[in-house]
């Protein structure tokens, strides 16, 4: 015999097991439940690209990070980095056929060779979600609104949504005069957390050269506190004068308005104007969010978006704005494990067969049969092994309901139904249908939801 | 401005826009529902891996096909190019964790570069499930139930289930001192419907050098019909006096009695046994199946597995035997395409709500969300144009209802609900919860589903 091959994964890459990937598919699940819900329609792309459609479009970081290589025809292709660019691609090909708006979501894997060290892989999903080829604020405050609902039900506990509008901080920029500066103004307010207001003053006076009565006032925008309201009065003052800066206070004040109106006594304080956030420097031009755990708000930002003037810009001449945001999946999952909300479940039915009496295996897949057509899941044991055994392999997996059945129960159509949670049992009487058992079984199920 | 860069997918490949890709969730939901139903849990490998781990696993014809290429560290890597090869790297590597019976399906991408002039993409979806370390026929009998729920629940008419067991053509051939010219003969034999009877006999006769009364024996099982059982009957006679024959015999008698069994009056005829059916030659050792839509038989199989006698061979010394088939997810699509199986929706939620008074929009996004929490998916349009316009939009995405309502429906509390495959408009009222336009709408929903 050949020598074996060492079994084992690539760095960066990670399994899957049915442990990890139950929570997964129940967030994936979720998601798209909560997506539906909106109208949003499910698309995808290959996962492969021509090269040229993915080089140059996010960063010189995720050019280097590109797995790519010449495919069987010699054509330079590479792994698609993101769903944002392959969005863009696929609207600018096909918006003919789908008119506007468009509201799509995509769950896909994308790869970047990113350093592992950080605990990042190499291989993840994104759960992106937009609506393409309106202005309208409605389909801002929609993914609002959307957010708020996938989060609430995630069972994360309570969540922030940080709402901003880049207009804010552009119209201020544009009053000091430092819009051709912008970006290294943003990149050095970006940094207040890391190296507070004294930090972000020396680098706006050195590298900007912005004087201190510039530096006070953008750090008086970014630094604010309060209430809502009290935050976009003072935001309105300093970027009085600015069409831009003023716009972009109305629309963000009418979004909130907006959302505290449809989700009446929910919202109030878990959507919070946040002046800091810019989410990148050029992509978004509206309105922009994150949101945070507030149990682990040192994960940073579980669901972030925002609205962006022109999508297809690389590809077509006609104008494609859109608004939309991604769920971080593992980022969620990890911070659900920390938690400690995970079920630690490995089954996918709820109740467990054991396979008892030999002689009787087609009695019993009879009767799953029945329970499957109930809707009931109902994992048959494959081998008549001692009964302990098997209890012990339904109390590892965590299945709900063990049915235990044996020669005489058979001849006498009834059945132990063991609660596995509680250890409680109750012999129930089934005639062909299993009328009584299914209700038993419906009934514990409920009571332990 | 820069040159436009042609928007384009690569040759092989395909986009997914939502009205393909809508029924594509719907059939994946199906199978994740069916498969969850037995108890087979989701798990997930990473789509690259080392090459060595793919080399040499399916044929000359999958390593040329492979998507390989070195990655940032420089290591020789490749794309998956079916689900089976990572699932035995899986399991030799965590089987210690998992336990057994392992339980799983995959729902995941795969790449070939093969040739696109048939119709073939290389880029394609495998959903696959299987139960690992078992010997147990349970095992087997039960994929044959699953892939019988599963076609039951996918609208795609009748279908057949071709069943057969290797021992028996493999007893066969021991019986008549062919075994070691088994690759030989089978390969001729999987010929018979393209180059009839004589063909194959010219073929036995010359590369296997058969004689008249083996190519009798081999063409007699191999064109058995009647029922299964005087079929089987046939086939026992002719395997008598070989061990393996006998039990792979033996076995399939058992597991279609089995299923009937299980499926009293259901599975009569739908599950034939077909003894010409091999399933290549070298990997499955036990039972084997195919599955063909009766009204569209030429597509070929759409749901096909069986049994082998160990997974893991290249990795472990462990032996590790399993049962597991794949449903043909693209196949299954393009059958139900041409059968006009397929409804043109272009929608997730049923509902449609015009965005009619442009003054009310905090009031609708209200409305919206207190339909949302009863668990009906409303679209709400973001701009208040004209509402002939947004019908005709709802119309062509195909919404079931649309609720009209403007200033006045609003003041007045109530709200048009139109049918839109109907045409009938009703006037309801709704206070604060909506119930009575929650009611209306179920109705409408259930009426015409």
């Amino acid at each position: 015999m050949a020598d074996k091959i060492k079994p084992r994964t690539l760095k960066g890459f990670r399994d899957y097991p049915p442990v990890t990937m139950i929570p997964r598919e129940w967030i994936i699940e979720t998601a798209r439940r909560v997506y539906r819900s909106y109208g949003f329609c499910p698309m995808d792309t290959p996962s492969l690209e021509h090269l040229e459609i993915l080089l140059g479009k996010g960063s010189d970081e995720t050019d280097k990070q590109l797995y790519r290589f010449e495919d069987h025809g010699g054509r330079p292709v590479g792994l698609r980095f993101d769903l944002t660019v392959p969005l863009a691609r696929f609207v600018a090909q096909h918006i003919q056929e789908l008119g506007t708006p468009f509201k799509r979501y995509q769950i896909a894997n994308v790869w970047r060779g990113e350093n592992t060290q950080r605990g990042r892989y190499r291989e993840f999903m994104q759960c992106d979600f937009d609506t393409i080829g309106t202005m309208s604020l409605t389909a801002d405050i929609e993914m609002i609104l959307v957010i708020n609902d996938l989060l609430s039900a995630l069972n994360v506990g309570e969540f922030t949504i940080h709402v901003n509008h880049r207009g804010i901080l552009n119209g201020l920029l544009e009053k000091l005069e430092l819009a051709d500066k912008a970006n290294r103004v943003l990149r050095s307010l970006d940094k207040l957390a890391k190296i507070k207001e004294e930090g972000v003053r020396k680098e706006l006076a050195g590298a900007v050269g912005a004087t201190d009565s510039q530096a006070d006032q953008l750090l008086a925008l970014t630094s604010l506190a309060g209430s809502n309201e009290e935050m976009l009065a003072e935001a309105e003052k300093l970027t009085t004068g600015s069409e831009i800066g003023e716009q972009g206070v109305a629309q963000l004040r009418e979004a909130l308005a907006a959302v505290s109106a449809a989700l009446p006594g929910e919202a109030q304080g878990r959507i919070q104007f946040a002046p800091s956030i810019c989410r990148g420097l050029d992509y978004y031009t509206g309105i922009v969010l994150e949101t945070t755990l507030d149990e682990l708000p040192g994960i940073g930002s579980v669901a972030s978006g925002g609205r962006y003037d022109n999508l297809t810009d690389l590809y077509t001449k006609q104008q494609l704005p859109g608004v939309g945001a991604s769920l971080g999946l593992d980022r969620l999952l990890a911070a659900l494990e920390e938690l400690g909300r995970l079920e630690q479940v490995q089954t996918t039915a709820q109740v467990f067969l054991p396979f008892f009496e030999a002689q009787r295996r087609d009695d019993y897949l009879k009767l799953a049969t029945s329970l499957r057509k109930a809707g009931i899941g109902v994992e048959f044991f494959p081998e008549a092994k001692k009964l302990g055994k098997q209890l012990q392999y339904a109390n590892r997996r965590g299945f709900r309901i063990a049915l235990v059945i044996g020669g005489s129960e058979f001849d006498n159509r009834e059945c132990q139904v063991k609660n596995l949670a509680t250890g409680d049992s109750k012999t129930v009487a089934y005639a062909d249908d299993a009328t009584d058992l299914i209700a038993e079984i419906r009934s514990i199920l409920a009571s332990s939801d």
